[in-house]
């Protein structure tokens, strides 16, 4: 008899709710899946796919109260259960697992299960990256209490990165301090990239431990990652996700003095701190009040590509610029040899012409578009958009946080119970 | 009748007084040189070559006052004057013209006459960089008074990047405050990548508007510049010194919110601020107190070099892999047209060990290096280390940031007068 499992991926406007029926050892079974975008452009709207049938797409949210994320994952369980079509949840008992996203791991390299007593190791990596792993804490905190039957999956997204040498992972900082208060690169988007690299090793039919890649996850969030035979190598993003390629409104790497001539009192806590959460006004100008947002007043990477406007273009060319860095960067680290460039996440997905400009301009490497293969809209997992005679293939992965998140699990008997 | 022109190198810890003949329009000849070194780890030691003669050089100076660079730099102008052997500089009348190397020159493209009516321009740049900026300072207003006949220069270290493009200079952050507050990469060590260029220019037999280099100064202070036709294309150093590669005791890029998890109170002014001056203590811990120094105990890069210590190892690695990012993102930056890579500065001259990696572990474009040659002591202002038969060459260059200020001057008529 399988069981029901939830995948939540809670992000900085959003939280995702992907519902599968799993057996151990088995690839999980998609059954549903529901979302609530625009938390943070109200009214909220909510998409509901049953099965195959599409139930609701951006249906506007008018009236209720959907503020934070767990309202939202609240409202989405509620209306699971009350959907008398949806047969596999008709009350929350039915829940058995629910693995959630937690994007700061510390020094975690497997999923933790998270009970009440396990619980305040989440809280203590909160320091860490406070904006990125409250939205995740809260719904856990919420389970916990009101389905005290279901178990509790911590994944997080920097786990993928443990692999990562020394000598990459490690700032030349006081070393004294670096420990104590545990400074150094953890990398993130690594539920994705953990399914990246399985899904295309298996493409250009290699051994995991075999391939290696060049990966662009290019979202509102953005990173680059090195894969060396199957482990992370490198990432651009470091401590916190603000480190590395600039995003919808995070700036990436800018000088480390910048934000002291940003601002004065930076180093204050913003008015947005709360008792549990400390967050410097500095970290949130670079996190939230940056990136293409900033120079175009738009968070649509679509809307920019395909813009004529010179401050549009601007943001395009920074954001290609920044990726070619990485590219090369990487391809130097990996000694040349690289099994594919694959370019994923919404952007990474959609912008056949951000792929075309990066691909292109990284040529003097071996890569090369094949303009007919971009052109295509991206139905497989992965889909090959380099020429074929190309020194390196090209391709574009559909990654699948929820579906990785759900396998880690599924495979595991230790979680799986 | 030729000038005493004398170029003016103020670092953060020693002073280098290099004196020259210049005729309009000439080459400058050297005729003395004398430096004041280890001013942050007393005693300071002196250093005098007249001619081609070594008077003294490491003489400790007990029981002098010299504890600033504006003393060191009395010390040496005393001395030179006091010495009856240099009839070159018999009183202090004798000297026309003296360079002022300055770190950050914020939107200057060429150097600028310093009067005491144009001195507070220097000033108000001061904000930008006050721990680089500082110390030629202090010399110029001392000049400004004790030689009033004399005409004083800034030659300034970020002119050459004047060049980079707007996508590679702008930061992703919001463009009011950028414009308002002149945030955006600036980039330094540009005297030293002008007389690079010209110099590897004319050993490789091109112009140099048709050379394209990957070069890398890399010091106690270390950057690496992208130079494209002949100009600065990009470069790691941005806004301020303290991005990109790290140094001696200089962080480089970290993650921006890495300061506020490492102490609290980090935008507050540190002790070492003055009214003039405002330095952060976030600034202060990653200019002062991280690089290499802080991973191994020693600034001595040729120490790291030679050990075996496992701390020390981690230093070299940090160190090579930081350079072979900048040298893998450039290289693609420039589309693979690359003349050369070209090795400069303290580190890039002395360590054959550091030059032997890198090339190595960039081989996979092209790069090789050449033991036998690579093993010789650097003699020429450029000598090439890598293997004839590479796709690119690999070279050493002498640089000389205080002939190349002279020239700067004895080249233009406006300045030279």
């Amino acid at each position: 008899m399988p069981k029901i499992l939830l995948s939540v991926n809670a992000g900085s406007s959003s939280v995702k709710i992907s519902v599968y029926e799993a057996s151990l050892s088995q690839e999980p079974q998609e059954i549903a899946e529901t979302r609530i975008d625009g938390l943070t452009a109200p009214p909220p709207q909510l998409t509901y796919i049953r099965g195959t049938q599409s139930i609701c797409k951006d249906k506007k949210l008018e009236g209720e109260r959907v503020a934070s994320q767990n309202d939202a994952f609240k409202f989405m369980l509620e209306q699971l259960i009350a959907d008398k079509d949806f047969s596999a949840i008709s009350n929350k008992e039915d829940i058995a697992i629910v693995c959630h996203r937690v994007v700061h791991g510390g020094d975690y390299e497997i999923p933790q299960i998270i009970n009440e007593d396990t619980y305040h190791h989440l809280e203590a990596l909160t320091d860490l990256a406070p904006l990125h792993n409250a939205p995740a804490l809260e719904i856990v905190k919420f389970l916990l209490k009101e389905l005290p039957e279901a178990k509790n999956v911590a994944v997080f997204d920097s786990e993928f990165h443990q692999s990562i040498p020394e000598h990459i992972r490690t700032y030349p900082i006081n070393q004294e301090i670096a420990k104590k208060n545990k400074l150094r690169k953890y990398g993130f988007h690594g539920i994705s990239y953990s399914f990246i690299t399985r899904s295309v090793a298996e493409f250009v039919g290699k051994k995991e431990s075999e391939t290696s890649l060049i990966i662009l996850h290019l979202g509102s969030g953005a990173s680059a990652c090195a894969v060396k035979n199957g482990k992370s190598w490198d990432t651009s993003m470091g401590l916190t996700p603000l480190a590395g390629l600039p995003g919808a409104t995070r700036s990436g790497n800018v000088d480390p003095s910048l934000v002291f001539h940003y601002a004065t009192n930076v180093g204050k806590l913003s008015p947005s701190s709360t008792e549990s959460l400390h967050i410097s006004r500095a970290e949130e100008i670079l996190n939230k009040e940056s990136g293409w947002n900033a120079l175009t007043g738009t968070t649509n990477f679509g809307t920019i590509a395909s813009s004529d406007d010179p401050k549009m273009n601007l943001a395009f060319d920074i954001f290609v610029d920044r990726i070619l860095g990485y590219v090369g960067s990487y391809y130097v680290s990996l000694r040349g040899k690289v099994d594919a460039l694959v370019f994923a996440g919404g952007i990474g997905e959609k912008s056949d012409l951000l792929r075309k400009r990066v691909t292109d301009e990284a040529s003097c490497l071996g890569f090369e578009i094949d303009e007919e293969l971009n052109g295509k809209k991206v139905k497989d997992v992965v889909q090959e958009v380099g020429k074929k005679e190309a020194k390196h293939r090209t391709l574009v992965c559909k990654t699948n946080e929820q579906f990785e998140m759900a396998r880690f699990v599924a495979v595991d008997e230790k979680l799986f119970g």
